[in-house]
């Protein structure tokens, strides 16, 4: 009887001690996960904060379409987010991820689209613009499927491109090329886009805020553990091509553009992007140098020529500043990561850019097709004249009749 | 002998197990529960963001008021948080809530008195809005114990108003219109409020961050786990408010306003608050266009017929902002919520807009009591007349005499 | 044989017992550290704002300088932290600290670096303030080295300056007057720095920026359950240094001056360093009305006349908003935080003041003999005449052959 009660007593122990032991750990591992999802918002929020204020303000340099870009910016987000998220909740069944996870995936939707809109930026009309996020989103998506998530088999292996290189901003900048392509008029390339007296201080906001936050964009679905790594990367790659920019813009023009600065300061952060959460720090500061020369390269000596040969705008150089920078990125994978597979990388870097162009030119296709214009358009046209005349009831004498 | 030390050993493997996992798990919780904390904290950061910048920028519409509305964010924001501290440290003896929490309530405070300070923003002198500030912040904290805490007893049931769409927007500004009663003067209605050249862009980048942030603003206070959902409806209400706006604007006007874009677009935010964390996400896009709709046909239709009716100005529009869109939620949560105390939502509805009417009303008649001009302020009045003249000794010859 | 059975089950269960709450808490712990780190990483995200957006709009006062400040500050942030990297890995072999540690650290250099740019604001070319950089991070370290770890035992004895009060805002201020103490030239004293019409609310906006994300600054690297304390410590120093620059730059100058709200507010997050870890939350409040009016007092009445006396321009003024509270903040600590050591707090001071005026003459020195002019720069010495031309192929015609 003592030995029974002693084996019972024995026995509950070691229940207790599997047990309670399975409980806290996953108690404590729920919390974590939970945890480690709401981190996961915070980098969400940062990058909704690049989507509106950084791209939004990094546009405000056409003259007189400042709030045509602002309103634009707003209008690209709202459509694209909840898209994506239609797309989702189709497909996304079996899903295994989260809600953070989808809600920065529809980011990242919608940050290769303003990069697209950049590209005709001043040529658009409102609804247009929607139209334009309205054809872009399945594209986008079609060509993440197949690049990232390995839909329809096109691609064996993995394509190595953590931050969005290649899917984000490469087929960003292309797809907004080919829209360009199919729908810049005569008079359009005619007419010069100019900039705004302050435009530049505001330019520099919006890419100031950019670069900021671009470490969490980039480590936006890595592991936690591998964060801080990610992120000191995207800084050095940053901080390298911000230098770079400043000689390479003295170098090639003589004088420093801001816009250059504005711009090509972030191409290490969009060349990074592949690599972000594998290469070396050495090798992250090296990537970033790299991609401001070429970045500011293509702003200084390719534009005006690849314009003038093609008589068709990239109206925010969308192509110096994530086109080549992010084919760059994803190819710089192909020497930096090791046991990467090179066919693998090179199928995904040519799909993207295979569909981007062909989405883009159907796309502008579409959009003309459904009716434009062929001059730029200004605020006026669709703005009302003074912004914010408030109690504008009638005409009404000022400062008279002190009561 | 021998059993007896088995005995004890077994005992001392019980105690071990038992304790063993007690602690573990003890030690987890409380780190966990610290890590909860800076998450929120985190949170607490960005609502900042959102009452320096975002309402400080938003603000920046007003012609030659410029410094004058960032300057009376600066004092409000900074009155305000010290002054609901106070209130905790008093009454909040026994309160298990924590640090961060209270910081957070104390925004909360904040963000309803900058709502209250748009209603008649350019008709103040920067000691006033402090005045308003010493006013407000005791009777907005008398109606959120009444409504949120169930003090007094007035309202048996919970009103469900997460994120504040009550106690926060509307009551902020019912309590502003109260005092722009009670201090329009003949003067002020006769002079229309004009924008500056550069506002629209100012009052953008205010309503971006605001819009970025927002998602923090409603979950500043939820449980970690509630985070994500939450923070997706917000998201989804303010894209769907964003893309009513445009719509409306257009269908309203003929043209788009940027004042509408600025606004309106937040409007998905304000009446999403409720129910922020109940809702499914489909019926937060929903809520939010029909918020959109309504606040823009707030500003585009009613407020210049009720302007010139009552002869009172609401500078900001805040009635339409966050009167209409906050009091549209309050009631939508009724829809939305299964379980809902409709007597208690109702009663909380009903006391927050007396209370706020008010306290507006009698806040008004005391700050003119207290002394006041009839005509709007410029920002010269207060204000140096050229900022920023450093070194400024003497007028000296500019660039002679290089060494 | 049953006995045997049952003590080796006995001893299995001790074990697992043992161990697997071990690997249970381990586990656990380990993941709770990750997550520590990528909350650390919000606050290295959130003092790079301060760093590009807060310092760099801050500095857009200064008329025809917009876009050298803003470039100067990007400069200056992406030479000074790989290069405090570098001295990391050359030196921090054995550090124990992480990588988001190293980071925040290579962070406060570069804001330390920022407040000593802003002292020479407009005097320098673009090349001059990389060569500032390189010359200022390894005296910087030097002294943070010497100060906050004891380096060479010049101090017996812990300095409180967890904010930096000491090591990153009086050290980055004296070292910046030692620099222009070194080079300002007659003709840059004759040509009185003016500022832009639109400048004060872009000011504003650095301030606000740097405002929200400060107490993020002074918490970077406390304990997790120190962050709330900290933070809420922050926040009311700043609301005491706001609404005391407000009334203290009526009292002193008659009216308000933009300059005082745009800087002075933020003297009580200078002052609060030292001992935001430690203070309680009146004292907080205390030193941040203290600091206010020690600053505004110092832009108000002690600039021009020091100024006129010295003949050598401060352009920001970096003594009155850095200087004097962070000296203000490192002695407070003597009287606020019990069982500090007199000795080494004083010494923490003194060699701080020491190494960087003797470190600024030098560099300023430096500079010089490497060639400057005697006048001041403006953008357009520099910058492209016109920022942001694009498609500027040739002169053409506007909006001739509409297609």
């Amino acid at each position: 009887m003592k030995i029974c009660t002693k084996n019972i007593l024995l026995l509950a122990t070691l229940i207790f001690a599997v047990s309670g032991t399975a409980i806290a750990a996953e108690t404590a591992g729920t919390t974590l996960a939970i945890l480690g999802e709401v981190q996961k918002y915070n980098r969400a929020i940062h990058i909704m904060a690049m989507l509106l204020v950084g791209f939004g303000f990094l546009m405000v340099f056409v003259k007189k379409y400042g709030r045509s870009a602002l309103t634009a910016t707003y209008l690209l987000v709202s459509v694209s987010i909840p898209l994506y998220f239609l797309k989702e909740s189709f497909f996304g069944i079996g899903s295994s991820e989260g809600l953070i996870d989808k809600l920065i995936l529809a980011e990242f939707a919608a940050a290769s689209l303003l990069i697209c809109a950049g590209a005709v930026l001043g040529r658009l009309k409102m609804d247009q613009y929607l139209l334009l996020g309205i054809l872009f989103v399945p594209i986008y998506a079609l060509n993440e499927w197949i690049v990232v998530n390995g839909g329809l088999g096109l691609i064996s292996g993995k394509v190595v491109d953590t931050g969005g290189s290649i899917v984000i901003h490469a087929f960003g900048a292309i797809f907004g090329l080919g829209v360009a392509a199919s729908m810049t008029t005569q008079s359009e390339y005619d007419a010069p886009i100019e900039c705004d007296d302050t435009s530049d201080r505001y330019s520099l906001l919006g890419s100031m805020v950019l670069w900021v936050f671009w470490p969490s964009f980039c480590a936006a679905l890595v592991a936690p553990a591998d964060v801080p790594a990610t992120a000191v990367n995207v800084i050095l790659a940053l901080c390298g091509s911000t230098i770079a920019t400043y000689f390479a813009s003295v170098r090639l023009r003589g004088k420093i553009a801001a816009a250059d600065i504005a711009n090509a300061t972030l191409a290490g952060g969009v060349a990074i992007g592949s690599t972000c959460d594998l290469a070396a720090p050495g090798t992250a500061f090296a990537i970033g140098i790299l991609a401001g020369i070429v970045s500011t390269f293509g702003f200084a000596i390719i534009q005006s020529r690849l314009t003038e040969m093609t008589k068709k705008v990239d109206t925010c150089g969308v192509l110096y500043l994530h086109g080549l920078p992010g084919i760059l990125g994803g190819v710089a994978a192909m020497l930096v990561v090791s046991g990467i597979s090179f066919g693998a990388q090179l199928s995904g870097i040519l799909i993207t850019l295979v569909l981007a162009a062909g989405g883009g030119l159907i796309s502008g296709k579409v959009i003309c097709a459904l009716g434009r214009r062929s001059a730029p358009y200004l605020d006026d046209e669709e703005f009302e004249g003074e912004a914010f005349e408030m109690n504008e009831v009638q005409p009404r004498a000022v400062e008279t009749d002190p009561v």
